[in-house]
């Protein structure tokens, strides 16, 4: 059985640290997963008017259409995020807007979640994870308990070629992926 | 001295509650104030590429140097939000990375901010002001004290005719305003 | 087996809403467990000098090692509180500190927890229940998730004797009661 | 005219950080400052039963009387703090509900508040400060704005003789104590 993991970024700049790190982040799961980078660039900003039968001069865009459909697709997220003004970046709160809805087939409901947060300073993105994980928690979507993965001065971390710079960095990432994988296997068996 | 107010509206939603709720906001202001909507929509979803001056293929989108020209112009902005999954809707988010960018020219920086929040629950979107405020402490925008606006089970109160259907809610919203219209008088002066 | 559940009340008041609330989810458990009020009264003000070894004319109290091993002794833990002033009340703080002390000790980690909070507003409690999480997620406690149980106007839920007076409170807190139970069982097995 | 301060530390341990912080902070104030510390270790563990006129078998304890009596005859309060287990330390939370009541006469309400956090770790608090400004803004307690006062590796912060090791956080402390003095004497001439 292979795992299928969307991997969802939280910033749009093309050479972002965030994507850096979720690409690292990606080749640390184990053989029975497929991890892949779900692009969220494109969602149109979120609109409940798109999603109301009543209003019909609006349909739903079929990029929120797809996004949903990957998300269920799924057995588990894992989120790459930075901070930004100490709340999640506005592109991936769309991200989360978009899946939330219609009520009635929220696409993330009790899907397992990995969360990494880095900044350049150094709290590692600690508000924004944690901004994030009230919206999660919403959703009922377990996580993997401590310790949380908060990468700070993260311009240094990733070396030229993409990899991380420090072999520590990438032993922490790796292992927060391996509990990750865990709670996903134990999630799809229950 | 006529007192420029910017009002921003945290939903898309054509009939949005908390469009009726600015409204009805903006008629309460003194007469030494020239309170208006500052249309959202059309802001393209934030990506740090756009401001950076070392990506040549990506230029500032004309619609985020507007949005930071009206900001900056304001004494004041004036928020009017419901509440997603917890946090700040993504349309207000993406409104707030915007003008935050880029650091070393902030549309924020010290404006006195207005809060309104609202959701169709009891808590009146407590959740959302709270996420919202987290990000303006970071700007340094000062805000009127006790007692918050939270607007409860708010798709009952506003009537077809746009006002609201108590007299309470008037006085509340109103009171409030008008404390917010005070605190942009001192700032101004200060 | 017989699960050990230790409820622990966020209120000293002797007629305190919480504890009332917390004596009915105490009848709501099922055959297999046996939950006790743990008091929390005299617990002594947390001092860090008293588990420092170093500091000879300060030991640790025999409060502190009886609360400690009550709730190492337990299979979970059952929080109901009020909210004081947007926070955990000092006396639920004090119990949770003293039970996170020494560093390689703590009593809380990995239990189960379940959590109720009332408050006699309609947010029944939100952020004093938000707060508490953020300090049991360090400990890696799970709780059962969604819906959470924030009672609002708790002034008027429990009646002159003693039992809700709704049943739909009762069956609102039953239920959270029954979803705890099964995860304290799960936990147990794992 | 000379603006009292009381200087409230979230730890009880002898020699704790804090308190070392909070010391030199009191020698940072201006001449018009009278800033001191406020014993809180020997406040009983709040029990609203004290204050209800209700209960006639338990009175209001003297140290209460006391404490709420010298926090209203000062002109702002000044909290240095730890983070314990993410939230504020049990021995401030209590300070802070035992000068919360009465509702009638709550001791804090307007006064202007300086915060300053730490920890040994990278964080400096930050979490816990957060904590503490929630409960403060219920308080409508006014504070200085950016930057705030984190201070983290705070183990490493103060000397053998009790100064601060480094000239940039003496600059820094003594920065924001200015700022505060600033703020208490403009609230104090509103």
């Amino acid at each position: 059985m292979i795992h299928r993991i969307s991997v969802l970024v939280g910033s749009l700049r093309r050479h972002s640290t965030a994507r850096k790190i979720a690409i690292n982040a990606i080749g640390s799961f184990p053989d029975d997963f497929d991890a892949r980078l779900v692009e969220i660039r494109k969602l149109p900003l979120y609109d409940f008017d798109f999603d109301d039968p009543s209003v019909t001069d609006k349909q739903t865009p079929p990029e929120y259409t797809r996004f949903r459909e990957t998300i269920k697709a799924s057995a588990g997220v894992l989120f790459v995020t930075p901070e930004n003004n100490r709340t999640v970046p506005a592109c991936l709160k769309n991200a989360v807007d978009i899946g939330s809805k219609p009520n009635a087939d929220v696409a993330w409901t009790g899907l397992p979640a990995g969360i990494i947060s880095h900044s350049v300073g150094r709290m590692g993105g600690y508000s924004s994870q944690k901004n994030l994980r009230l919206a999660l928690s919403y959703f009922d979507m377990p996580a993997p308990g401590q310790p949380e993965v908060h990468i700070g001065r993260s311009h240094e971390v990733v070396a030229a070629n993409g990899l991380f710079v420090d072999e520590s960095t990438d032993a922490f990432v790796s292992d927060y992926v391996t509990r990750f994988a865990d709670l996903v296997r134990a999630s799809a068996r229950g």
